[in-house]
């Protein structure tokens, strides 16, 4: 039976999770046979455990096929140490299994493609993704320190660092995506002043030579492919970039499309030889939204998408996930929002969303 | 005498320094007596003397008030090592005279917001300023290597480091600006994910603490700050971040404007308790674009801007310089475009829009 660990977590975690489940529910009722568990992460571990990331958490991840992810932090854990604060149960996650890469498509939902602040003609019908790296560079290098040198001065250090194995396996990843796609990837680094940009540049550059060439590659400092992401976004078809570049360069993706609460991710791991299993969690690409928590009001497309992505990438069920995405886009073009994409007209709350797109399934 | 080295570098850089030599002499009629001097940088530095920053050039930026830099880089010198590139020289100079604090107002000029990928609405009227640290973080922290670790394994480290004086002299910088403009300050870092961004956020606010609570202080993760520059620019006025963020959300900002090709900037050290002069390098945003070189077609309007912006940061000549801004706005409300944004429709070349500025004048 495949099996699914939901982690709601915090601010409208919870909300957008209970439609999430509505909907699985839906595809248990014809036979799919999710078996659900949930588990608790960020400032809810907190709250309950003590930490963001409880040990009973680990072994229910542990069994489960994939997570579903919600979303964590908020005001109320603002003040916390760091290794205590929500967002570092969500980084445990994405070290502790490797989940190297962190898959973000931008697509413009052609029903909302007029509340982008961008121009129709620049982001109508785009659609490209973000590869990031999601397990190495300035996330995870150390030393990682603050300390006090003395006459009032503290000091603080980060550590960006990237091995040859990391680069090649995004890469591998970024290829293998865009095989199934228009088949172009856009590296982006920092040659001219990192040195792991120089790197990344020379493994990718390999790696494509190693039975890629079918794929064009082209690569651009990140902060002329920023540029470019603005300018001409439709340019890029995969784009591949480390953990920081990856953060910033996703949510600017998310951003042109104006349809941020409809973005969701997979961040995959590679396949364990023992239960021939890959690693996997799916989330939204927005956050907790503290401010509209528990008012019933959230957006719950971006979670809904992402356990359809875990369809299709965990579960290989691909007739399931492309009805799961219509019947999206399908409550859309019927006219429905929620307040996040109404631009003020009227709009539904996070169950009528959830009706709507179970309907149309 | 005022003096100014003038560092055309490569590229398009000695066409557009040519052009703002022309307007020099034009001050110069007019009685303002800018001693001029030329200096070696970049890929040109590299070519004549084997080092993008010759002992010479370093010796007359000694001695000059303030260093107008054209553009560096091009493919011809794509495979030097990492410390003979001619981003190398352009680093070098930025450490060499401490030039912490890069100001780079991103304006969107009334006759060119349709040029932008944004809405007109959202980008109308924008005149907001990023204020980027300039000689810390990741640009020049140490280690900063390759290694071989074995097993055709390389490993790349990069270092991020800042210390309380550097972050507090940035967030002065910033806050000093704003008081001349709405008073609002905007600080972005990653304080999630990075020790630096912690520390820049405690040290931003307790400099705020000290004398600038006149001053609007808002804090953004940099993810977040990149998305609202994307959705809604006209919020910030004065955003203050560390050098690689700067890098990357500064290139956005000016991208936002459509006027990429006219903005300039500004690089600006201490004030020397010797001399009393603030080392000062001015520098258009937009790069060496080596595709346009030699056609006498580049538009030279980033490179006047900044010897406008060196009138007004280094010379305190604020009429003169207001009298360029007007003269540029003058031209392009005239209609007269080079052929960057021309959008297709007819252009004239670097010399013609030159000779409309002056004529402005
Ligand atoms: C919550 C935070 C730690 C996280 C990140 O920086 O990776 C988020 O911004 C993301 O992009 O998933
Ligand atoms: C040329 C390069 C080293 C430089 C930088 O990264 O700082 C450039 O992108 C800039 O923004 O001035």
């Amino acid at each position: 039976m495949p099996s699914l660990l939901l982690l709601p977590g915090d601010g409208i975690g919870p909300e957008i999770m209970a439609a999430t489940k509505r909907v699985i529910e839906y595809f248990n009722a014809k036979g799919a046979g999710f078996e659900l568990t949930e588990g608790l992460v960020g400032g809810a571990g907190y709250d309950a455990d003590g930490t963001p990331l409880p040990p009973a958490t680990l072994e229910k991840a542990e069994a489960a096929d994939a997570m579903l992810f919600g979303a964590v932090g908020g005001p109320k854990w603002d003040n916390l140490a760091y290794d205590l604060r929500p967002e570092a149960g969500l980084l445990g996650l994405r070290k502790h299994f490797e989940l190297f890469a962190n898959l973000r498509p931008a697509i413009s939902y052609p029903a909302l493609a007029d509340s982008s602040s961008l121009k129709r003609e620049v982001v109508e019908g785009l659609d490209i993704i973000i590869v990031r790296e999601l397990t190495g560079g300035v996330y995870f290098g150390e030393p990682k320190t603050i300390e006090d040198i003395g006459n009032g001065q503290k000091r603080a250090i980060d550590t960006q660092i990237y091995d040859t194995y990391e680069i090649e396996r995004i890469a591998r990843a970024a290829f293998d995506l865009a095989r199934a796609r228009r088949r172009k990837v856009t590296s982006m680094e920092k040659r001219n002043v990192m040195k792991s940009g120089l790197l990344w540049r020379e493994v990718v550059e390999a790696t494509h030579k190693q039975g890629y060439e079918d794929v064009e590659l082209q690569h651009m400092l990140a902060d002329a492919g920023a540029m470019q992401l603005v300018r001409d976004p439709k340019q890029f078809d995969v784009v591949v970039t480390d953990n920081l570049f990856g953060d910033m360069l996703s949510d600017i993706a998310a951003q042109l499309t104006g349809s941020l609460g409809m973005l969701p991710s997979a961040s995959l791991g590679a396949v364990d030889e023992k239960t021939g299993r890959r690693r996997a969690l799916y989330e939204p690409v927005h956050g907790s939204a503290p401010d509209i928590a528990g008012q019933g009001i959230a957006n719950p497309i971006a979670m809904i998408a992402s356990f359809g992505m875990a369809l299709k990438y965990s579960f290989g069920m691909l007739d399931e996930a492309n009805a799961l995405d219509d019947a999206i886009a399908g409550a859309l073009a019927d006219g429905l929002r929620t307040a996040d994409i109404a631009a003020g007209a009227p709009s539904i709350d996070t169950e009528g969303m959830t009706d709507a797109i179970i309907a149309q399934l």
